[in-house]
């Protein structure tokens, strides 16, 4: 996980400019948009973002140009074996979409890179994906050599950036695409552990694209990389300006009684507290002027108040550990079975 | 961790007249509360919060009638071996303290449960610290069946109540003292990891005091119950509620530019908040008619508008895997030291 | 793992006097033989062997009198899903098998309890089969109490004899049927991770029977106890032993060039080295006055001669962790099956 | 661990001619060999061997010319506090020792790695030695890159060769000093988990020297390599021909009843079994032609009779999980204390 700023969101589908476009109103201009395109979903209980943005609206947004595909299931739990077979599925699915444009054949080279800190359990997915390449590496039909994996630890922990590892063991093995996982972190809690984000635009946690010694890139290796990610924390100050612009939303929407007609279209619940502009003066005698303040002011009130200690807090799941144990296997299993199926499988492809 | 209410805190240190008591204004008063009696005090690093309450003050702060004591070191890390150690000699004492008035010589018995949820990382301290006593079993000095120590997981888990688990052992073992490990939920995050709480009140989840057939207390079994816990996880919800009116409080006490004189006798700034009432005038246009309200109507409006998603999450430390790992060892060894020393260790006792 | 003697087997399959009624010209009198009843059959890969002892036969072979049902898998690897659902269908055929006498309703109380040391990896089954219980409770369709399971630990470990543990919870819950899961021990390797052995007779770990404070059984609680188990290791001595009598058997037989004709109801390989007597004159010139000796004689030579580190020795297949984890998983589904199929699924039973 | 032959063993002690060499009547001339230098001492309960060969010695004892430090406590338990105490100091002054020609500064760079299969416990002490590092990296008062360390996995698991692996590291980390941390086997269950072998000579598992794709030394990689190993398991039929003929050798000594005068530099009983030839002459009659066979010949023996699933049996001590994590923690701290005292520690050095 990364750790930039206050207000992170390592999921595109949480950028402000990504979820404003779905609004009601917008929703007719989204397709006009310069320089993204976006494309919604369902199959079975999964829904399916599917967003590729060119260098304009990259910039738009503050993300890096590529291809975002998001899959999630808003009713998933950790027990939830049927909803699990239902991700996967899909999962192999958008693994095949995102990957058409790269050639590869039985004689390619796939490197797996499972990022994160094994004793800290929800950033522990990469590595225990990892582990579950390892048990399994003896009955895999793939020739020694073709797949090769690693969980090299938490930058900062080994003493040598991520990036340059990665560069290290790339540079000898010479792979035709890298796949990179990775915990992710999330700025609504309804995401925690119910979506799994795909891009080709690999890792690169600084600000700046190609220029960091920890990102993990096209840019930066001249391999393909994509990377797959489950968000499995919101930072504790996140969560709480969230529950606040919540409740401005909530209390707002129903002092203006929105007669919000419910569409087949909506993705639901998941989106349901963005749609209507906040009625400031509607609300300014309960909760002041601070409501009408943005999110951003919000959240710098806060940072000056609350005592340091918060930064250094994660709001996760009760059930994290299961959480991950399902998710390291569900991306294990659907990543092997692309492989073997589509990438190694037959000398036909 | 008990899952009471949404408000919870199983420390007595953060129970709301507790607190108030410690406030400038109130200070003098304090020991004059009928029922209560609170001493405090500060060994190297470690703050030591003593409190008796007889069934009148019990019933003023809602929590059972008995001693309470509670050791802090604010400024713990989880790698912080100094504190750490500071932390034990303290405990070792507060045990010798809080069990002067039981008989207990070499012929004793001591039953040991360590509750808790093995699966559930900050649920984890009770089963780690029985799993320390297991592992040194045979090298401790205990004649066989004078230390007797189990885990029995979590209530509802395992198909019987936990307190029927102890009441069935006990009534085997016939223990001359029950010594009960448990996670605590807190209510502020500054105390997570931070604090430990001994207690010669027992555990008892529900509100009622001896009916509970999850209760673990001298009122349920007969035998003395120390119950000793560690706050690991703050409800969403609790961390929500208090960081809103830590904002209230913050800009108000800014606002009024109260001149608080700093006491030497202050406990600090794990109090700082809580030591003025909140000017709600001079707030109101800012935060409007919500900066009056009370915690609980505060709640109220947050269970009515939040996802129910929240309820379902923790807010622990990053590094709550290592946090657990050290207070569960911590707890052992401070038990097994007292045991040893003022226990079973000689006769001369 | 109990741990009585030199030379122990816990599993009745390879008790002497059982393995020799197998060879070839003891066959006819198998079914004679006083007190024994032994059958074996094939279902797919599954090896079945059905004994039931009556008090003579259980006097001639040294074991409780009762039922004992040994599934085997020779082929069995840890990776083997297709053996291992297998054995999980003629697991849960054996378990309606053995409890046909007892009558058993949705009404009834299960206890289960995972004997074993958690921290010693071939001897966690138990522990980690009562975890897996512990993880699927709140899916399980079972009404609260009347499945209840625990881990109590090793004896020794706990201040508490397992029997006595056992005993407690029993006489709070007041089951209908005790399963008592545990690793056991092997006298020949072929056999560890590939068999389980499922008997009504319980555990009784000492010599007696009904007297030891160990004992669960029948007649220690006065309720049906089954005991399932799977052997994990052999004793170092015992390898030993066994591998010195291989030798002079193979050596034998291969001078005395028996033609030997191989049979198809023969369980084949398992029992090869059985099936003939030495010749030890034939062999004597190679082997000395040694190849003539019991297996016991060897057994003494070989305790007075080896240094007592041999006896702290395990002889463990190289991937015991995940043989470990493959049959916790195997005993907790199959159980779970029958007890919801058969015993608690519907009021129809 | 290395795989290379049925009779592996990892350890220097245990060559053969080096064991020979400490016979009585070998004794004199022990320092006389050409190419290999001996020295034994005792400091407290540790027993340190100190072995140079140069390349002529290495011929003779099949192993690679270097430094061979060897630190044993016979005694040795897994709750020993004060024999690990001993051990740590031992290790740490060796550590010294054997890097005296190495020239280190805190400008220097050091790699460590840790070999080995974090899921096979006897075998995980290289991973988990790694995870301790990590645990400490942000408390250790080392500059950022200098102390750079990973534990790659077993090599065939990863897709690529453990050498590649190091080789790929240490061409991005340029590091002035390799550390390889590793188990090994023992042809010995005396020495099992108490002893460590500390050697220049690196690891290379194939037969030959600076020509194997897995060799991690000088020669492979062109910077100095020290690998720290401690011996977890004996295998199977090691175990089986080393019992058989220890039974010779005894009864042997017993018959001819040798008066060996017990030497106060005798290492003791860890060589008493090799200190007599055999009187094949008095044996004879009762264990045959057998007990005059050459190790060789009864291994190829028991290699042809015994059943193939011996191959894969390990034998370890029953507290094996608690005694790796004992050993990984010494070889850790060790080497801890060693960089930080000796090479970052201070520009004095």
């Amino acid at each position: 996980m990364d750790q930039r700023n206050l207000m992170r969101t390592d999921l595109i589908d949480e950028v402000t400019e990504v979820v404003q476009h779905r609004t009601e109103k917008e929703k007719d201009t989204l397709y006009e948009t310069p320089g993204i395109q976006m494309n919604e979903e369902r199959k079975g209980r999964v829904h399916i973002t599917h967003i590729e943005t060119d260098a304009s609206g990259a910039e738009t947004i503050g993300k890096k140009a590529g291809t975002y595909i998001t899959l999630s299931v808003p009713t998933l739990t950790a027990e939830d074996n049927d909803g699990f077979n239902e991700l996967e599925k899909q999962f192999i699915s958008s693994l095949q979409d995102i990957h058409r444009q790269i050639k590869l054949s039985p004689q390619s080279k796939v490197l797996v890179i499972g990022l994160g800190n094994r004793t800290i359990t929800p950033d522990a997915i990469g590595p225990l994906a990892i582990d579950l390449f390892h048990e399994e590496m003896f009955t895999m039909p793939i020739e020694f050599g073709h797949l090769v994996f690693y969980a090299p630890g938490v930058t900062g922990q080994t003493g040598l950036e991520t990036g340059e590892f990665v560069k290290a063991i790339a540079e000898r093995v010479q792979p035709d695409l890298i796949l990179v996982i990775d915990a992710l972190a999330a700025r609504n809690q309804d995401r925690l552990c119910k979506t799994v984000q795909i891009t080709n635009t690999g890792i690169h946690p600084g600000s700046g694209v190609g220029n960091s010694r920890n990102e993990i890139s096209f840019e930066s290796l001249g391999v393909p990389v994509t990377a797959i990610g489950v968000p499995m924390v919101v930072d504790a100050p996140v969560l709480i300006v969230e529950a606040i612009e919540t409740v401005f939303k909530v209390i707002s929407s129903q002092i203006t009684e929105t007669a919000r007609p419910s569409s087949a279209l909506s993705v639901g619940p998941w989106l349901r507290s963005s749609d209507e502009p906040i009625n400031v003066e509607a609300i300014k005698p309960i909760f002041g002027e601070w409501s009408g303040w943005s999110t951003n002011e919000i959240r710098g009130l806060l940072q000056e108040v609350l005592p340091p200690h918060h930064q250094q807090l994660f709001v996760t799941p009760k059930e994290t550990d299961a959480w991950v144990i399902r998710h390291a296997e569900l991306i294990q299993t659907s990543v092997l079975k692309w492989l073997q199926d589509d990438v190694f499988g037959s000398t036909a492809h």
